[in-house]
């Protein structure tokens, strides 16, 4: 996961003082904002001991390079996060080894394919996040990579979700299914729906481009292949309120 | 519901054509486009019947006023529709009286406070035509209204969803419990998740602002409370998502 060398916006930075404060360098803030929510933020950085730089919309703008900054910026720095895929796979699988099946931690794994729009992608780690997914994979030459817009809409989740991107998704796909991660694929084509399918074991859940869909060796990789009722006249939902519904669907499963 | 006199996009002009086709004036589309989608939305609109007017990028952005045309846009006439909540509301119950219970069509309402992004609210609408809301209800000062730009998020579900802004929420929300709707809002501060919340019957799910949430006397007035489980570091969902994620649990109970 590459992350960026200036966040922005409350959800982000909020994260950030919470999970890793140190790696914080210095935060600059709108000072002439004096509102309960800058308030407060300010209080919480002063108690995490991070550095906090007084400035105005316009250096923000620019630090930022976007205008959705909310009066608050930060340079931080990178977080040493797992290196690969395997690294973090090989990681769950050790936590689980010996563990009786019931309290195992099941991998959750949210695969996009062809989720090239920064809000999107920004969107759909939000939900993962929230959904407490392990990682995001998407293909290299069909993706988005993260960038500071990536990280406003994620909330915070660009820091917090593993995200990798894979060189051959089938490939990957495969290896998924090596290490007995069962592969579901979504499709309005599916003859069963998601609430057919079991999301409790280890389980990747691929969702497609809007309009396109998964590609064609992407939907034959998969093990099985299930569609979200569409009750009204639209064709899909976006791609991340697609994702809240089947991540939190196994979310649903898992607490039973 | 106020619908908007120009559409544009393939999803939102896909549906008009689907619902509604003898309700377009004309469409105006980017002669110079040939690819597969553009030419399989010639062909449905020539079989429906609808005038067609060959046309270019320039003209369209400024039609549309938006460059997120994809190429087509249309004039088209109001949809007559419900004119009132209670309109509405009393069609339902008319339809569902003398049903045995078992067979009869529950009401499932989405009421947003506090959305007035018309992004989110296009995004909001979406869902709630794929889950088969019978209406999307928001207060009149704190939402947004029905626009373009909305119509285009949407995906055409702004011309299916019947969308009422109300004067007082708290008032009406007291009216849908007198018909025996069940009045469910969602707060991270709830003691109890959305799974155990009962979705079956006649149900308005209540969601809140992101940050801010349901105003105090919206929850006041719901009859019961639950929240999403948040798994990871963000501290909420995108208010779509978690419409998403709320109605789509009412479409899984009660398709049990």
């Amino acid at each position: 996961m590459s992350s960026p060398k200036v966040l922005f916006g409350f959800h982000a930075l909020g994260v950030r003082l919470k999970t890793a404060p140190q790696s914080i360098i210095e935060i600059y803030y709108e000072s002439t904002r004096r509102d309960a929510r800058m308030r407060s933020f300010i209080d919480r950085a002063n108690e995490a001991g991070v550095r906090l730089v007084e400035s105005d919309g316009l250096r923000l703008s620019k630090l930022a390079g976007s205008h959705g900054h909310q009066g608050v910026a930060a340079r931080v720095k990178e977080i040493a996060q797992v290196h690969s895929l395997d690294e973090l796979l090989e990681n769950l699988e050790a936590a689980n080894a010996g563990v009786p099946a019931a309290e195992r931690v099941n991998p959750l794994i949210l695969v996009l394919d062809g989720v090239t729009d920064p809000h999107n992608l920004g969107a759909c780690l939000r939900v993962a996040d929230g959904a407490g997914v392990h990682c995001v994979i998407a293909p290299k030459d069909h993706a988005a990579g993260i960038n500071a817009t990536v990280a406003k809409v994620a909330s915070g989740a660009a820091e917090t979700v593993p995200y990798f991107m894979v060189t051959n998704l089938a490939r990957t796909l495969n290896e998924l299914k090596e290490r007995n991660i069962w592969v579901i694929g979504t499709s309005d084509a599916a003859t069963q729906t998601l609430y057919q399918a079991d999301l409790k074991g280890p389980v990747a859940l691929v969702l497609g481009a809007e309009g396109d869909g998964m590609r064609q060796l992407t939907t034959k990789t998969c093990d099985q292949l299930v569609s979200i009722p569409m009750r009204g006249a639209v064709e899909s939902l976006n791609v991340s309120v697609a994702s809240g519904v089947c991540l939190y669907e196994a979310v649903r499963q898992r607490s039973l």
